[in-house]
């Protein structure tokens, strides 16, 4: 399951296109994500305080004034979160609840007893998680929440959260460690992330985003949150997924051979 | 731990300098291979069918001609290996011993008691593993049976067998998972394996080995046989040494991107 990460306000050209309403940039911006095969598009307007329910409204009708592109709504904001639901269309991806109370007791009324899909963010009052077990504990609280409120486990997507190996070189395993034991124990459940926070502080970024998401996927990681137009992504993520053995037949990968898509 | 592999009769280029008794070209091959970082050159000579003893010490005086560099003696012939043995210097590489009885029985009087590293292949009399409890099962045989004989926990190499994806799609997922089990099971053991089994009728292979090894060694791979020759594939095991945890402070990888070797 793969959602496209561009339209986000922090990117410059995005921010210049909502203070512009220029909705044809967006459109393309959705459309180009939407061709490279993602399942969702990440709309966030996070840095518009005071005005990110208005602008993520506009965002996704944006994204959805050609076609009904499924977007990822990401906002901590209840009042954001509302006014997107309002005007999408068919079923929408949350991005994101955790167990911070604050979140928690926001978010819970939108979500509850519907199909949406649902990030589950493994944080909590606790702050952020450092080892395995701290994730794992904030993932069986949020996925126990979450079901008792009417979230069908397979609409629910666990963030174990990437952090940076410059902080603590330990930060990768952990998180790869939490994966594994989060798809082990919670049968149905996924598995998502962001994969830019891995990299922070350290050259060569783009090359370890990429292969943290092969070390991902082969630990059972089943959603990425991503640039779908970075070739190279998206190749390794096909080539990963047909090396852990969620590809029968390699058929996937064969297709994208053919296509060409293999070729970086 | 990097054993260079590119000293392999079956290469034509290297059967050529065999067979014209090119030592200079056998020299380059291994200084180069040295020159790139890894710990040891593997030599074969396996395709010289009735010489290979002659050819494979002859391979062993040839790397070792300038600098005693040391060899992975890749033979699973007992008579080769002791010819190449009485001219090696230094301590040597055995590639590789197995639980199959007639590999076992001819190897293990010259590996016993010996400071030697071994690389200890996961197959028996049984044939092939096929899942990960298979390869648990065969390295815990080897691992007794080699203490037993006085070889230490920590020359001990397993290599669990990487076998094709073609062939099977849970090829990939039982070797990573037979590694971290081994890993996990016999504290102090090694592990260690050849990539490109793994992409064995397959297009686009060298990026299926690359992003191989690069979950291998998330899963706790500690050795590789492998083309260091290959920029991406060294930047690559670089880069997933450092996401796994196993480079303190990202030292390893920041060095090498100072030195260019992550521009790929």
């Amino acid at each position: 399951m793969l959602v496209g990460e561009l339209i986000n306000a922090s990117r410059s050209s995005i921010a210049r296109a909502i203070e512009a309403g220029d909705r044809e940039a967006i459109l393309a911006a959705a459309q180009s994500q939407a061709d490279a095969g993602v399942d969702f598009i990440d709309v966030n307007a996070g840095v518009f305080v005071g005005r990110e329910a208005e602008y993520l409204r506009w965002l996704v009708e944006a994204v959805q004034s050609e076609a009904p592109l499924a977007c990822c709504l990401d906002s901590p904001d209840p009042d954001a979160l509302a006014a997107a639901l309002g005007v999408h269309r068919g079923t929408p991806m949350i991005n994101s609840i955790s167990m911070e109370s604050e979140r928690l007791n926001g978010l819970l009324p939108l979500i509850a007893g519907t199909d949406f899909k649902v990030i589950a963010l493994c944080m909590s009052d606790a702050g952020m998680p450092v080892s395995a077990d701290d994730r794992l504990t904030v993932a069986d609280d949020l996925i126990n929440t979450l079901v008792r409120n009417g979230v069908a486990l397979e609409n629910i997507y666990v963030d174990p959260l990437v952090q940076p190996v410059s902080l603590d070189g330990n930060f990768g395993a952990a998180f790869l460690d939490a994966v594994r034991e989060i798809m082990i124990r919670f049968e149905g459940v996924h598995t998502i992330c962001g994969l830019s926070n891995i990299s922070y502080g350290l050259p060569g970024r783009r090359l370890l985003n990429r292969l943290f998401a092969v070390m991902a996927v082969a630990n059972g990681l089943d959603g990425l949150i991503l640039d779908p137009l970075d070739p190279r992504m998206m190749a390794f993520v096909t080539a990963a997924a047909t090396l852990a053995g969620r590809d029968e037949f390699c058929e996937n990968y064969l297709n994208a051979f053919r296509g060409g898509k293999l070729d970086v």
